[in-house]
C-alpha cells in the first residue's frame, strides 16, 4: 500500500530510505499479529517488539520517557529515570497483556544469554477491548518469543499488526504506523514507531484540515463507550549521540508531533513517549565514555520528532483496514478517496507544495 | 483593534464575553509598559500582574505547573509542587528583571497584608533583548507596584504591553495575547494569558495554514543571533473546581495549544505553563473541603486549554504593532491582510466555517 | 515472637493496637508463601495482598508514590501519578514474577466485579534471586488468587512470609514487616508495611546504634555477588483525610525512616515508596468532595511515616528465622540476645527510655 | 574552633584535608556577613557564593537538584533540569533577599565577562526572620560583587556567616556548614556545603544520640512561631565524572544525610538539594565528550554524600555562637561540653570508635 507521502500529502522534512524506524542501523522490529473467531470470541491482538540494536547489538541504550496522560502502562520507567537507559526490548501489546510480555521477556532474555539486564523489561500498552477478547488473555509466551526471534531490519508492517493490530483512532481503524526523518545538516536519523489507538472524531486533523470534522459518518457503534477512550504509545529512536536527560527532551517533543494531528490528550488515554539513542557510549578504564550532541545543535532533532511523529500517525491510520471484530463490532478503515479529495480542497493535497 | 475572531478566522469553541482571562470572575490585570528612549538606550519592557482573585479576594488558590522546555524562570514552582497551590500574583516580565520583581511582590505584600503567604513569590520571564536594554535593568519596584495596584478586571491589553513590550512571535512582532472558552455542559470557564516570544517563521501555522513559510520577507534583521531563541509563558486560569494534580493536567495541555500554532519548543525556549483555579476550597473544623470534578469531566477542559492557547498566541501577533528599539532595530507587526487572504485560500478564512 | 519494640527497644511514639498497616479500619492483608524444595530446585518466595479498604470496601483510594531509587519495578504508577489514586490491591512479589501477579490481578478483578478499575494493577518487587530459584517463574495466577481471597485485618504475619519470603537485609534474613502509629492531636493513624531487602551489613543502625558494624559475622555466603543489591518496597497508609499531592510528601518521608536504619540507597536498590489513604472523597451532584488535613497539621503525619517506616523495617529482621534455600545458601536471622546486649551497651536497650 | 571531628566525634569516613567543599580543586566560596543594629533595626543576614569552578574555571557545569521539601525558592532549576547543567555561581541568602541578589548576579556576570551564560542564575534561600530584620531588604547588589569578588579557595568559614548569619537549627544557633569525604578506591572527592536552619529541638540526633531530647533548655524565646518552620540548602559538589541524571542520584541522597541529623522535613521546611560535578565535557567537532561512572561504581559516592551531609550539618552547629538579634531575641549555640559528654555517655563520644 502507498503510503500518504507518496499519495501525495506534503509532510515536511526528508525521510530515510523506508521512511521507518528501521532506518535505524540494526534496529530490528518484529510484530505477532493474533486474528481469529468471531463474536465473544474474537481474538483481534498481538504483540510488537523493538530491539533497538537488534538481537545482537548493545543491549543496553541510553533512554528516557515521558508521560502527557498517564492512563496507560508502560513497565522500566523507574529504571530508565533512574539509569537513564533501557535493557532489552521494547514490547508492545495490549492492556491485559502486559504482564505475560513483560515475564515472558524476562525469560527470553534468560535463554538468550541477556541474562543480567532483564530483571525490569520495559512493555506498554493500548486498549484493545472493543475489538478483542481482551479478557480471554490470548496472548501467550510463545507469542513473545516468536515476536522476538522474527523481528528484523528492513521496512515495517503497518496498520492492523503485532500490538496494533485491533487499535483504532478517531472512530477509524488504528495501529502500527512508522516514518522517519533525515537531518539536515547531521548526519542522524530519527525514526518514530506508534501504538495508535487514540481521539474523537470530529479532533482529528492531517496537516492542518479538519478531516475528521468532514467525514462524521463510518463512525463505529460505540454500545460500549463514548468513544474518546484510547492511547497512543509513541517510540522514538536516534543514532544521534545523546545523554539521557537530552532524550528526555525528545520524548516531550512528541506530544507536540501527536497534538498536529488535533488530540487533545482525553482523560482516558495513556500517552506515553520513550526516546532511545543507539549510540551507546564506550566502557575504558573504568569510565563510561559518552559523545553527545550539545544543546544548541538539538533544534533539528525536535523538529523531526515532531514531524515524524505525525507523519507515523497518519502512516497508521492510511495502512489500516477495516476490521470486524468483537461481538460482530465494525470499525472502518479512513477513506483515502474522500481524505486526498478534502486534502486538495484545503490546498495541502497532492501536488500543493 | 479586532482580533482574529472577529475578522473572521474560524477558531472553534465558545469565548466568554471579553475573550479574555478576566471572564474568570474577580481576576485582574495589571500592566506596565516602559517605552522610551532609542539606539542603545531603547527601553522596550514592561511588567504584567495577573492577580487570580482580584487584590481583595483568595491570596492562595490550587496550582500547578509544567515545564515543556525548561530555557526560562519562573520562581516560586517549588512550593507550587509541593503545596499544589500558589499565592499572590503572578507576575511576566523580561529575563534580568525577575529578580527586582520578585523582591519588590514580597515588599507590596507586605504593605498590602497579604503578609504571611508572600515569601516565595511566582515571577516569570522571557527575553526581549533583540529590542530593549534587557542589561540597563529599567524595571523598578515602582513598576512593579504600579502594575499590581492598577489591575483589574475587564478587557486585557493585547500585543506591546506590559511584560510583552518587546518580545517577538516567529519574527513578527509578539507580545500578551489571552482567550478564553465557556465550557459546554459544564458552568464554568478557561481564560488563558500569554507572554510570547517564541519560534522560527518557517513553523508558523495559523489553525492549521503554514502561514510563515509564505510571508518569508518582514524579518527582522536579526544581526545578533539565528533567532530561534525566545520563549513563551503561559497562564491558565479556570473557575472550575479542580484539585492541584488535575491543574497540572491542564497545565501541560498548554503544549498541545502551542503546537497549533507551530511550536516545535526549541533548545532557546522557555516555555513555562502554569495553572490555577480560583475555586478555592473553604476551611470549616479543622479541615480543608474541596470540591473537584471527577476526571472523568475533564476533557472539555482540556480541549478549553488547547484551543484558548492556541487563540491566545494568534490573537498576541494580531495586536502586536510594529516596533523599532535597541540599536534601531525593527521588528514587524504580522501582515493582517495578506494573512487574511492566505486563510481564504486555505479554505481557513474568514467566512470559511 | 515479640517483636523489637515488646523486647524493649525505645522506638519513640504511640503505636496502634496491631502495631501493624491492619490497624487500619478495614484494611486487609494476604500472604501466599512458598517455600519447597531445595538445591537448584529451592523454591522461597511469595506473593503479599495489601487491600487498602478490603475486599468490599472502595476499590479506588487516593495515592501517590516516590522513587528513591529506582532499580525495581512498580507498575501501575503512570497512572498514580496522572490521577492521584490507586485502583485495586497493592501486589508485593518477586522481580521476576511481576507480570504474572499483574495479569493476575486483572483476571481476579474481572471476576469479583471490580472490573472497571482493573485495567492497570499496582505491583512491586524485590529480588529474591540468592535463595529462590526466580528464573523458575514459580508463582502461578492462582496463588494470587489465593492472596487476594485469604486477605483479612488483624495481625499481620512477619517475616519470612509472602513475598518477603526470600529476602535479605543487610546480610541478615528480611522480609515482610509492618508497624504504625496513632498520632497526637488527630484522630487518625498511620500503618508501614515493607517488603525489606536492602542494604549492606556494615550500614545497619538500629536506633542510631551502629549494630551491623558490630556484628561482623553471621554474612552468607555471597558467591554470586558482592552482596549489596537488594531493595525495599515500602508501603504507607492513612486514614487521615488527604489530596494526592499531600500523599507523595508521606511517600517521600519513607526514605527519612529507611535512612535511620542506615540505607544509603544502593544503586542496585529499587527503593520505591508508595502512600494512600482510606479516606476516599464522596460522589455527589456530578462532583468529588474532599476533605484534606491542611499542610500546616501534616508535621505528625511526617513523623509518624518516618518513625513507623524505621520501626517496620527493624520489625522485619527481628520477626525473620534463618532460611537456607538456593544451593544450600544460608541467609542468618539477626541474633536477638547479642543485639539486645548491644543496645544496652549503647544506652538504647530495654529500660533506656 | 576545633570541628566536632576533632572533638573526637566518630564520623565515619576520612575527609579532605580541609573538611570542607573547598577540597573540591578550584572551587570557591565567598560570604559576606551583615551584622549590625539592634531592637527592630536588627540586621542578621548575609551571602554566600559558591564558585564550583572558581572565577576563572569552567562557567557551566554539569548539575541536578531535588527538593525533599519544597516550601523553599531555588532559582534557575527548570534550566538545570532541562540542561542537565548550572551557569555561574551558587548563591544564598535569606528569604526575602533572593531577587536582589539573582540580578545582581546577571549584572555580575555581565561585568566579568560571562555575559552569555547569566541570565538564569541559581539563588536559593532559608529564612532568618526570627533574628533578621528581613523586611528591611539589607542585602544590596554591591553584597553579592563583594562575596563573589571575595570568593577563594582554602578553609571555608562556618556558622554565623554569609548566608547562613542568622539561621537556626533545632532551636540552636545554626547557619553554613561544610565537609568532606576522600573516596575509597576512586581518586575522587565530594564536598558538601549547607546553609542549615531546620528542625525541632526534641528531633535532633547527633551520630544516632537524642541529643536535642537531652537538651530541653536554652531554647529560644518563639514568641513569633511555634519553632518548627525552617529550612536547608544542601550544595553537593563532587570532582568525579558524572552525567546530569547521576547527579540526581547525589542530589537525592542528601536526604538521607539529613535524615540522620533527626529531620523529619517539616511541612514548613525548604529542603533543597543541589548537586554539580566539577568534570566538565570537553567539546571537539561539534560534539561533548562526557567521562562517567558507571552506575554500578557509585555506592562509595553515595555513601560519601550522605557522611558528608551528615558531618557539615553538625560542623554548622558546633561552629556557630549564640547570637541576640531582632527584638532582642536570643538564639544559644549547641552547649559543646553538654554534648560532649552524651555522646560519651551513648558510646558515641571521644575514643568511642
Amino acid at each position: 500500500m502507498p503510503n500518504p507521502r507518496d499519495l501525495g500529502l506534503p509532510f515536511a522534512g526528508r525521510t530515510g530510505p523506508l521512511n521507518a524506524i528501521t532506518d535505524l542501523p540494526g534496529l530490528e522490529v518484529g510484530h505477532v499479529t493474533l486474528i481469529s473467531g468471531e463474536g465473544a470470541h474474537a481474538v483481534r491482538t498481538g504483540v510488537t517488539a523493538v530491539l533497538p540494536c537488534g538481537k545482537t547489538g548493545a543491549h543496553t541504550v541510553p533512554a528516557a520517557w515521558f508521560s502527557l496522560n498517564g492512563n496507560g502502562e508502560m513497565t522500566g520507567t523507574a529504571w530508565i529515570d533512574e539509569s537513564g537507559g533501557l535493557s532489552g526490548p521494547i514490547m508492545l501489546t495490549n492492556t491485559h497483556s502486559v504482564g505475560v510480555v513483560r515475564d515472558a521477556v524476562v525469560a527470553w532474555g534468560k535463554s538468550h544469554g541477556w541474562a543480567e539486564a532483564w530483571s525490569l523489561p520495559v512493555v506498554a500498552e493500548t486498549y484493545d477491548g472493543f475489538l478483542n477478547d481482551i479478557n480471554g488473555f490470548h496472548v501467550t509466551p510463545e507469542h513473545v518469543f516468536e515476536a522476538l526471534d522474527s523481528a528484523s531490519g528492513g521496512p515495517v508492517a503497518q496498520g492492523n499488526v503485532g500490538g496494533g493490530t485491533g487499535m483504532i483512532v478517531a472512530g477509524f481503524k488504528g495501529g502500527i504506523g512508522t516514518a522517519s526523518r533525515v537531518l539536515d545538516g547531521l548526519p542522524h536519523t530519527v525514526g518514530v514507531l506508534v501504538q495508535a489507538n487514540f481521539g474523537a472524531r470530529e479532533d482529528l486533523t492531517v496537516l492542518g484540515v479538519p478531516v475528521g470534522r468532514e467525514i462524521p459518518d463510518l463512525l463505529p457503534v460505540r454500545e460500549e463507550s463514548a468513544g474518546r477512550d484510547g492511547s497512543i504509545i509513541i517510540v522514538v529512536g536516534t543514532d544521534a549521540p545523546l545523554l539521557p536527560h537530552q532524550l528526555r527532551r525528545l520524548a516531550r517533543r512528541a506530544a507536540l508531533g501527536l497534538a498536529r494531528t488535533g488530540s487533545v490528550a482525553h482523560n482516558g488515554s495513556g500517552d506515553l513517549f520513550l526516546a532511545f539513542s543507539t549510540a551507546v557510549p564506550e566502557v575504558a578504564g573504568g569510565l563510561e565514555h559518552w559523545r553527545a550532541l550539545p544543546h544548541t545543535s538539538l533544534d533539528p532533532l525536535f523538529k523531526a520528532v515532531v514531524e515524524a511523529t505525525e507523519e507515523a500517525i497518519i502512516n497508521a491510520l492510511f495502512a489500516a483496514d477495516t476490521m470486524t471484530g468483537l461481538h460482530g463490532r465494525t470499525v472502518h478503515a479512513l477513506p483515502h478517496g474522500r481524505t486526498l479529495e478534502m486534502m486538495r480542497r484545503y490546498g495541502r493535497g497532492p501536488d500543493a507544495d
